[in-house]
């Protein structure tokens, strides 16, 4: 990962604090590289084949079927074949156009992302078919990432991408939560919400997931196949009576909820169906993952180092304000670690969009703090989202410092005004402080660092 | 402060938690009330008097002036009545219309704030004429506080009130900053930017400061009556121009701050002036000193502690937001420190009022973090304005715990729409979860507490 410690460092302030946080976002970057997080969770000696956390002995396993759905699909199917090799019998995953590798065994299937496509639903129709195939003494290892739920469309019977496209933009205009939408979502498919892991019943079922949701909540990543859904039909359409769109809501997904509210079909699995006794969903990777390694890094580094959390969301240069806070406590008092300090948050920051510029989300969180930290020594803000994609720029975030105001002015750039068109790319790249990675092949959301040098020594520590 | 516990705890969810929480407040109040404060820095033994961090013989001071400016200003007095009794030779302090208290050698004059009025000046020039009879041998005690800058309205020969004011709306709708804004106000005034201090040398002069500003830049508080001023003339100027607004700032300002580019007045007093010798300027207490009471009154009561910045700023829902991540974190992780854990914060959030609600920032930073902890257990964030009144309300703030979503639903209130109308006060209201403390009679910002408790037991620490 050296880009990015080159993209962050070279003849830059403070360079000896970028030098530090490339080091630190690098070490975070593959403490979450999907391979290696497969590999670490995916072990074979002899016959005996570690998958999470369960033991199984290849002698008596008879099939193994890898399906999965996810932007990082492809490699942790070849960390899978690297491991399993022709033991695997079949295998399909399904990834996002232009994200595939070369494999021999699985199958990969390069569908739409983030809307759904043809290609999607024919990718979910093999899985599902593969998932069908397993039976008793057969294992399924399931690989999910982030973006699994758009590559995986099954939507019932009689229902359509376009009348699901429609319900999901009808609720989100009427301003519904991201876990009513799920709910609606769930009740539509054919394979989110435990169904994949109902399809392939009674075989043993592991999931392998690489969390791109916040906090890592199993049911949501992916929209949860192979997760217990504790949500109904009922539920559904409370959701859609309560924002008011049933009537918009056509009448395929009318006719397919009101069968499921009156229990003429079945429900999605719930929390204590006995199937899922012989399915386990294991997180591989996530924010939580790369923030640990990143405060481990930074304490090898010499840092005081502090995980402030995993958790972080709300609209962007506000978090960026925040984090200056932090860094001017650090600064004035060593509070709440002392110099040389490094605070690392992880999460995802929104932005809400009022200009008409160029940026992303944690262009605008360094924005939101190089403010913050105008004039102070020895400091350093990151946002930096771990996919290398921040918002659409081909930046994967930003670095501010005490000096990134006064540079600003000097070449005549108001960050104010940058900040309130959301352009935060073009302020960033005049300063030369965008931080380039391009694709890091991983997505575990976003991390964020603080770092406040020692006062004395002006290089850091 | 027994009505900030009984406010909290009453009867309600979490009661332990709100128990704590009650008693961090009261102590993180009591370390910054303005007549404890005062008896900090202001301490005689027979003829030893200390005064910040100087010593005076008593015997060899001829005249003590009191004067000063600010809504604690009168009780600052009655502290330095209590010290120095008849050694005081005559003062005068400028409060908000309402906030006296009966002295007896320390005139009170109650003023306009926030907008100033005629009382003002009035009280200004009895401070200036004070100031002005003091001479060496002599000491001027200035007592300090928030409110001081529009309590104490000195505007220059041929400028009224409404010139500046007028100015001071110009400039703000233009976008000016804060320091932009002193900066020309410092330049219209005969008291701020050190002018004061000017005024009374060369007597000795210490400054008692109870801060109301974010971070205590002692040249802000109060528009730094006694403190170098670092701007100049050139520089208002600048800002009149850069804003757009000189042709509309009026004749009387136009030709005063020109006349005083032009060198044809003298400066404010500027940093290395050898009168500031004379001076000692002494932050007794802000929001520093209340989160620090506050973090070890969490600590005596078992919680582990820790104080996250005194610099908050920016959005308060957001902030509201980022505090409710840290809850996560601690819940799930036990990090960043483990629980029972308190997170305290200090600063000021601001709130961009959409809607036409009633609310406060603190009362924003309770209902941004109750979405934030829905569904936790044992788990509290609190907003509190540390002067009692938080917007234009009559509550310090809010609590918000992992049960107030769920309750406010069952009560048919929905939280997202209340914060998108700024209508945090009946939200909270009609939960029972305002703080109502009445006037605290101090004010040093805002004070926000995360408190997590052990999961085990159900009633914390």
């Amino acid at each position: 990962m050296t880009s990015v410690e080159q993209a962050l460092f070279e003849g830059k302030p403070e360079e000896p604090l970028r030098r530090a946080a490339g080091r630190i976002l690098s070490s975070a970057l593959q403490a979450v590289d999907p391979e290696a997080a497969v590999l670490r969770h995916l072990r074979r000696r002899g016959s005996l084949l570690r998958v999470g956390g369960r033991r199984h002995d290849l002698r008596t396993v008879r099939r193994i079927y890898v399906v999965g759905a996810g932007k990082a699909g492809a490699r942790m199917a070849r960390a899978a074949e690297s491991v399993l090799g022709d033991r695997i019998t079949a295998g399909a995953v399904v990834v996002k156009h232009g994200y595939t590798e070369p494999l021999s065994r699985v199958r990969v299937v390069e569908a739409g992302h983030p809307l759904p496509d043809e290609a999607g639903v024919a990718g979910a129709e093999a899985v599902l078919d593969l998932a069908a195939r397993a039976d008793r003494d057969d294992l399924v290892l399931c690989l999910v990432s982030g973006g699994g739920s758009a590559l995986l469309p099954a939507p019932v019977v009689g229902v359509t991408l376009q009348d699901k496209a429609r319900v999901t933009d009808l609720l989100l205009r009427a301003g519904a939560t991201i876990d009513e939408l799920n709910t609606v979502r769930k009740h539509l498919s054919r394979v989110k919400g435990g169904q994949l892991a109902r399809a392939a019943a009674p075989a043993a079922i592991t999931s392998l997931i690489l969390s791109d949701v916040v906090g890592s909540p199993l049911d949501v990543i992916a929209s949860g196949p192979t997760v217990p859904d504790p949500t109904t039909y009922a539920d559904a359409v409370r959701v859609l009576e309560r924002y008011g769109v049933m009537d918009r809501a056509g009448p395929a997904v009318r006719d397919h909820l009101g069968r499921g509210e009156r229990g003429e079909i079945p429900e999605t699995p719930k929390p204590g169906d006995s199937l899922f006794a012989a399915v386990e969903n294991v997180v591989v990777g996530g924010n939580e993952q790369a923030a640990r390694a990143a405060v481990a890094e930074a304490k090898a580094a010499g840092f005081h180092a502090l995980l402030l959390s995993t958790y972080v969301q709300g609209e962007a240069r506000e978090v960026g304000r925040v984090l200056a806070a932090v860094a001017r406590e650090i600064a004035a008092a060593d509070r709440p670690l002392p110099r040389p300090a490094c605070v690392v948050a992880g999460g995802e920051t929104t932005v809400t969009v009022r200009g008409a510029g160029r940026g992303g989300r944690n262009q605008e969180v360094a924005l939101g703090a190089a403010l913050g930290v105008a004039g102070m020594a020895e400091t350093l803000v990151v946002g930096f989202a771990t996919d290398g994609t921040d918002g659409p720029t081909d930046a994967a975030g930003a670095v501010a410092d005490g000096s990134t105001v006064a540079r600003a002015h000097a070449v005549g750039l108001n960050p104010h005004r940058h900040l309130a068109a959301n352009d935060s790319y073009p302020f960033f790249a005049a300063l030369g402080d965008l931080i380039i990675t391009g694709p890091t092949n991983t997505n575990v959301n976003d991390l964020m660092l603080v770092l406040v040098g020692t006062p004395s020594a002006r290089t850091g520590p």
